[in-house]
């Protein structure tokens, strides 16, 4: 019999595959897949960040990120800044281009979102949310 | 403000490249990538299937699951065998090997689960399984 867990990350898996491909049904006409639509949230959110601090923050390796990193700069997406705190640790920042890119997924992903929301009680959502978070934490300090 | 969905999707993508990254650190040695694990455990559970019932029970491509189908029948970890329903799409089955090896992928994760479901209460852990599987089967209906 299958324990609650393995039924929990069997969910999360299928979940997040097709978050992903629904994502780049809506971003990939455009040249964004999934690591570059995440790059650009991220940098959104968190303003502009070290190589180190992209690859940590997203648990991959920072081969991984230098690759990503590439791509977005050859899209126009990302420019680099010096760094005042590490000089050979240039920071990576959204461009305008990137900018606008990020206001423009999270505008087209709104719909699929609300439509989502709609079908769980948001106490079950937040519950939910509060488990996933607990359980990443667990995976992320044990590595 | 971050929606509770938002959270929610925050934290399985994050549990979801944690999980990566462990299941990479102890099968990766013995050759058996993300991807190979998923297929060897998939055709363990489900039994014998046609590369369209892979693709469709993973959401993802078929030329996806031929490319993976390749690399596992190169290790040797599947066999193809005749499909009495339809001549022209053969049955992916597990070799000896590849029984072998879903027994050594479940016993190598076992330490790992064990620790990380006496993390969680084991209520919470179900009711948050039954809003991803809710999450997930939206998903999937309206693509």
């Amino acid at each position: 019999l299958e324990s609650d867990l393995e039924r929990l990350i069997e969910g999360l898996t299928l979940s997040y595959h097709r978050l992903t491909a629904r994502a780049d049904a809506l971003h990939g006409p455009r040249g964004v897949t999934t690591g570059i639509r995440a790059l650009i949230l991220l940098l959104e959110q968190a303003g502009p960040l070290t190589m180190s601090e992209i690859a940590a923050a997203r648990s991959v390796s920072r081969q991984f990120i230098q690759r990503l990193c590439q791509s977005l700069a050859a899209g126009g997406w990302i420019e680099t800044r010096p760094n005042p705190r590490h000089r050979r640790s240039p920071l990576i920042a959204l461009s305008e281009k990137g900018k606008a890119e990020a206001g423009r997924i999270r505008a087209l992903e709104a719909p699929l979102l609300a439509q989502l929301a709609a079908e769980v009680p948001a106490q079950d959502l937040a519950r939910a949310a509060d488990v996933l978070a607990r359980l990443a934490e667990r995976l992320g300090a044990e590595a």
